[in-house]
């Protein structure tokens, strides 16, 4: 065992039990439906609503995150972040996770404790309670899954294929904030590389690299909706970048696309960021990704809704499916067709 | 993109929308709780009794399983059963899983291809729908975490706490013979490691690598106890090794536990191979781990019911906590403190 207070302890000294038994102290049960937690075969959910929502992510070292720059208190707060998104991107509360992490034998105890620290902190900001999971060693990289558990009733939740032709085309936030964080990072990244002195040089920074390293999913949004009656005809969250979603949402309505560039919101640090890095801030929000706004349409009779709050933005509007999906350019008032973009980490 | 039928297609080919469209498209539901599946933010559970049920696993590649010896049908297969075992640990019929799996940039579809395949064969068999998840490349190694869920009304749930002093302690099948499977894999492994012209001898030993390597989970022993109208008092699926098991429930439901050495169920390979390769057969079964029966309690009045059943084995018996856990060892009637064995992988 060890001994030294300030040493960090190898994961091997305490043994699964020991492992789990420490992580899991912590946790708070705060939700009147978790009837079991950790602890037993299985947890234990009351089902209080008609529906059960449930959404699984998965983040990969190497691939969704680097831990050369990437602190590891954030990191188990945006795996937990990504995935509530999609529950709220249903209209749902999220009420549960279940927490799967594989991690390198050479990360010590404290560090494992870092990531789950940033878990607790992202369930207790957001309401949710910790409700089982798996720790294990790994002879690679880290890696985190987490599931995401809501309740709804039949009428209130919200798919991706409800959009109807004349809907509002609407986003929460400023879209390509993550994107040019993650360039940021990573222009860093290679300035560290070629030499170790130089320090990374973030001024300025301070939003951008917050989006893509603690970035926020959209409870308000959900909040809005309940507050003002409005339940949108469709909805999903934005991880792949703008254009792929739109295209998603376009595909599951049966309907097509028309947004407007000059509409698409963006932070000016995310357009002084993308110029400096000789970037298209546009292409940065339809492209880049990460940036977990949700999208939906709404029955133009919303209007005025809509527009009164400072969080949202009408970028378009749903048209037939024969029109296909575009963007019309600032200026020209040309037809953009928008094409899809997955992962190709 | 690759167009020669006979040569395996990359990853990166398909992109990853193609990809999951491909690996979904054999998806079929059968439950009628299954109101919506893949394709869509999060999925839909209909929540037709008042507990949902949830539990997690996940498989590591190097720590939990290794390529060499495994195929990638039996792996998927595998990763399911393990989690489904969870759930009828708590007398409970899993009905639904999301899988998420992270596969290295070496593999090709069609390898990704036969790891569905086994998932699909297994909630064929199970009965159980898939219904979301995530694919994700890794510059390491492949890893699969399921979640499994099911419902129950709340009286039929068994918790590894309501184990009751005088409480016949029983197990389904028998043990040990993963474990001894997993030798004889390995000794073929290091045998080829040394001279790869020497083709593996796995002579009658068909039961014990089947338990390794396609295990299955214990859905008969629900059935089972439903037909007959009995509620086990405590229960633990045999994951880690019985001894280890054994502890968690006596600590569980604060009690003591007696069981008898010549009564631990073990097959006849079973004990020929490990008298083959030095070990005590007793010994694999109490740590050996991965056997995926069912371990559980019920008050004496069962006796007879359980006695007729050729799966099941009545082991020994609850005593008060502070009589502690042990086994009576054979022959000299001498006590054996049980002591516990996590991973140590």
């Amino acid at each position: 065992m060890n001994d030294n207070p300030n040493e960090p302890t190898p994961l091997n000294d305490l043994g699964e039990f020991g492992l789990i038994d420490r992580l899991t102290s912590k946790i708070e049960l705060k939700n009147s439906t978790t009837e079991l937690g950790v602890g037993d075969d299985a947890a234990l959910i009351k089902n209080e609503k008609a529906l059960t929502v449930v959404s699984t992510d998965l983040l990969v070292e190497g691939v969704h995150f680097d831990l050369l720059y990437t602190p590891l208190k954030h990191l188990g707060y945006k795996a937990v972040v990504v995935n509530l998104s999609d529950i709220y991107a249903m209209n749902v509360m999220p009420q549960h996770i279940t927490v799967s992490i594989a991690v390198s034998n050479r990360m010590s105890v404290e560090a494992l404790e870092e990531i789950y620290e940033g878990i607790n902190l992202a369930c207790e900001f957001y309401g949710v309670d910790l409700i089982g999971g798996d720790t294990t060693s790994s002879l690679s990289g880290t890696m985190i899954s987490i599931t995401a558990l809501g309740q709804a009733e039949e009428g209130k939740v919200v798919k991706r294929s409800g959009a109807q032709e004349n809907d509002l085309i609407c986003v929460t936030g400023d879209l390509g904030a993550a994107f040019a964080g993650l360039q940021i990072l990573e222009r860093e990244k290679s300035v560290f590389k070629d030499n170790t002195k130089i320090q990374p040089d973030f001024s300025g920074k301070d939003y951008i690299l917050e989006r893509q390293l603690k970035p926020e999913a959209r409870k308000d949004l959900i909040e809005f909706f309940t507050k003002e009656g409005i339940v949108p005809s469709a909805m999903i969250d934005i991880s792949d970048g703008l254009s792929s979603e739109l295209i998603h949402l376009a595909s599951s309505s049966n309907v097509g696309i028309q947004i407007y560039e000059d509409k698409i919101p963006l932070d000016a640090s995310t357009i002084t960021t993308c110029e400096e890095l000789n970037l298209n801030p546009i292409t940065a929000a339809l492209n880049g990704g990460e940036d977990y706004e949700l999208l939906f349409t709404v029955p133009l009779e919303y209007h005025e809704t809509i527009k009164k709050d400072p969080l949202l933005t009408i970028i378009g509007h749903v048209t037939d499916k024969a029109s296909g999906n575009h963007m019309v350019a600032t200026g020209t008032e040309s037809l953009i067709e928008l094409t899809a973009q997955g992962w190709q980490h």
